[in-house]
């Protein structure tokens, strides 16, 4: 293999993003890993038979990830998107109006609780954005079909019924992207199904995303896996390549969480390889960095 | 307030678990704050109308720490546990017989895979856990109440039929302990429920969890929870807080994951007061430390 | 103030560095603190009378950084740099024409030391780079006036007589940047000047780096520093802020470490507002991200 | 090798932080870690012709970790420090009687600025305390030897004048135990001296440490050391090896930094094997964990 010496790495005047993620895969440490993860996404991209597999989780929609979710679902970078309920519900609570401010880490957060403003690190919510949630969501699960649904299903029966152009449950539908949502129990959005369900038919059962994901991927041969955060979404994944005898192809990891201390979240791609949810020979980037910075920075470069 | 010097800070020959963890509260940085985490947990302990959750994240029953949950359960620091199915699926495995050993964490992994050895940072569990669970765990199914239940109402009723007496599903059903896994879908125990259901009445709905602890703290005071690592445990408890209209009033934080990147693992308590999830007047402990290291010595120091 | 909404943040095809890095500022998390880096960056440089310094730590030369010091330094982002004696070692390792290789972090390091590869994460140099250090430069220091200097003083003279022009030691020569190394001792650099120095004149004093600090800034009004890292560098500024009476107007501080362990390296710009070593309303950028990733991105916008 | 099964771990009432950290060497993750690094220190401790070297950094004295360090200088748990100077800096201004005191993490920086108070994470420490050591420091510099002396020569000069009982330079002084500060420079014991030596002939020159450590271990056949939080005194015995083609037999790594940022202070210990630092069979640990709470535990353990 040819030597490559990091101080070849260089940055230049008016430089676009996707030539300095180039260069970065020149370089050593994170940022190589950045550059190197998108030599991986890259190639996903090219090999077409491959399923790709976006997991989600961290406060990503309530730190305005939310546009470049869109960018990855209009641009054909997923085919598949496995997500916590709080990410689904932040995306319903901007698409009935209320909308995440910057605010301030640093803030009296019993002062906060006086005005009704949610703290997500530097992130204000008005707590007003829940109880528009429960009154359009309400109205909403009222039209749709009153039966048993996986989260897949109806997160899919749900997106009909987004009128939000920058929603990403409404994005996934048009796009035919299929959402997972396996915790949504763990969420606003779950509860207030959960409510909903009390005295009508229309019951969300989260065992049955394993069905739904498991007939929708058995016939495909190779799997791409881009990770954002860890998580339920992550393990999911996993678990579900485990079950069914499958093995990653391409995995990227985001995460700022470390090995040592054991959590499937930082655990490293390479762990994976010996459940054999990561194949020997698949071509993995772990990149340690805040997913806002790095998702963003590679989609920039792919779109 | 009394002013008090790190520096007063002691160690002696031959000391108590229960001393030094007293002494930490002195000093500063994290050993004052796993100290004080125990003067808290005291404080929770006498407060004899308080409910005492404890939320469990990561892989702590790999790393060995099921004797330290049974000591808890047994020595009634806890009243609720809410854990993930993961955590619940290596308990049942080392209760049907196969353990888990300590590994290499910088073994080969497509060797480790060859030999059917699955890695957890440094800790390896033959695959054939997996089988043993599967042939075990389908036949005590047969044996339940087959109709649907919550994921708490399902433990309680597997929880009977473990033999293992170091087993924390069998332990808590014993100590009148209750469970909860309300992601439990993202697990094999899970996926074992699903597979089993496929075919039987026995089913089980994770978002029933959300009923039945809302049905069992309902009528409370006061609540204190103890969290170990975040993920869908902490969150749940939160959003049971938050629905519920009810605060912690006592809340100890042991997880490594940092505010900044603004998931709620890493959230620090405070945060939560915006919410109101938390009191504004809780007794508060921020541990940033392994829970494998700061949970032992708290339960140590307590029994 | 004029609320930002998170979900503002946008991205777009062919987008250069500087848009993405303009966008992050309405973002959340490290994504906006990053761009807010940038805005803190871009009024430093606009306030004519401020002194702009950098501090340096950690393995940013064998990463790949040097070009990027070298567009920081050539495009007067700068006017001071302090450092780490092993960047500078590196830097002349280099410049003697030995290079620094990607390697593999997961490397068997036995078989390396074998092999005279030094590892530095995922970065190789060959041992050799040491031998050719020792060589060179002890031709050099022959050359250089045979008295005390201070590693500001000598790291000057120094800089006249390398020839490579990637070099960051003679470009701070030719661009009339000052580099200070207080903790020169702590380095293969400082060796092999301490040997050389065993039957010479020309010695060196790190403490008189501490004189030539205070006389270069002591008449200046405003002061703005950019920390890498933390370590010594980051540190040394503080200290000659404090005993000078100074404090820093502008300060943003690209670093991994969390302030809970309180290292110096990993606390809070606030902190040191209560030591006055930073201004009471100084305008602060705390960015949570490996330096490989921010500062070429940081220096690619403002070039 | 006989396996071990992490669920063998059991804690007991009344436990001794002894048994404790013997017990967490049968688990996995941190906690093994730091069992493991117990017995690493305990082969050590017997392997007699082993020269045993502590490396402190972060500001553990404010954190009140001076008993600690006092009691394994008084137990002979170790024949060399290598420390920073700024926690030499704090351990005159306690000897000195000026105290640092638990405070508030979440303080108003400018407001305590007002006061005169200085905050290290969550740790006051009075301004004043810097008047203090300038007075007594500079009374007592006058009685020392004018001439020029190495950090090391220089601290064992005034450890012979500092009266207080409790200060780890008085008890290195009477305990031979070595002390080095080769960044003496970055601190306001530096700054002091520096003053002092304005119009004093009593001169500190941190390259001289080079020329004490390595009389002094050069004839030693084994090396031992014990690494809190990296920094300029990790890479300094580091170097120290390197220079004299010795290695390190035993290590012991405390630090929460992480290898994939590259930087030296979260380097693992098999990486200082490529380089030779660190001996190809060298006993080592890594414990990731917060040194306040990890060394008080060993020590604890050993005396």
């Amino acid at each position: 293999m040819q030597k490559r010496y990091t101080n070849d790495f260089f940055i230049r005047r008016g430089m676009k993003v996707r030539d300095i993620m180039e260069e970065f895969s020149k370089a050593g440490f994170s940022a190589r890993a950045l550059g190197e993860a998108l030599e991986v996404y890259h190639k996903m991209l090219q090999d077409k038979g491959c399923v790709k597999i976006l997991s989600i989780a961290g406060a990503l929609v309530p730190a305005g990830m939310r546009n470049v979710f869109l960018e990855a679902i209009n641009n054909k970078l997923i085919d598949i998107i496995v997500i916590t309920g709080a990410n689904l519900t932040h995306d319903l609570i901007e698409s009935f109006g209320i909308r995440h401010e910057q605010g301030d880490a640093e803030a009296d957060d019993v002062e906060l609780a006086k005005k009704n403003i949610n703290r997500i690190y530097d992130i204000y919510l008005p707590n007003k954005g829940y109880l528009v949630l429960e009154d359009k969501l309400q109205e909403i699960l009222k039209k749709l079909p009153q039966k048993t649904f996986s989260p897949n299903k109806f997160l899919r029966e749900l997106g009909k019924h987004v009128k939000d152009r920058r929603s990403i449950i409404r994005a996934c539908f048009k796009n035919k992207v299929e959402i997972f949502c396996p915790s949504i129990t763990d969420s606003i959005l779950g509860f207030q199904v959960w409510m909903y369900s009390q005295d009508h038919k229309l019951q969300v059962n989260p065992q049955l995303d394993t069905r739904d994901f498991l007939d929708l991927v058995w016939k495909n041969k190779k799997y791409g896996l881009i990770i954002l955060g860890g998580g339920v979404p992550k393990n999911f994944v996993n678990i579900m390549m485990q079950v069914s005898g499958k093995s990653l192809n391409y995995a990227i990891q985001i995460t700022t969480d470390r090995p040592e201390y054991g959590g499937l979240s930082g655990a490293q791609l390479k762990e994976a390889k010996s459940w054999k949810k990561v194949a020997a020979n698949a071509l993995t980037a772990d990149v340690v960095c805040d997913a806002t910075i790095a998702f963003p920075l590679l989609v920039a470069s792919l779109i």
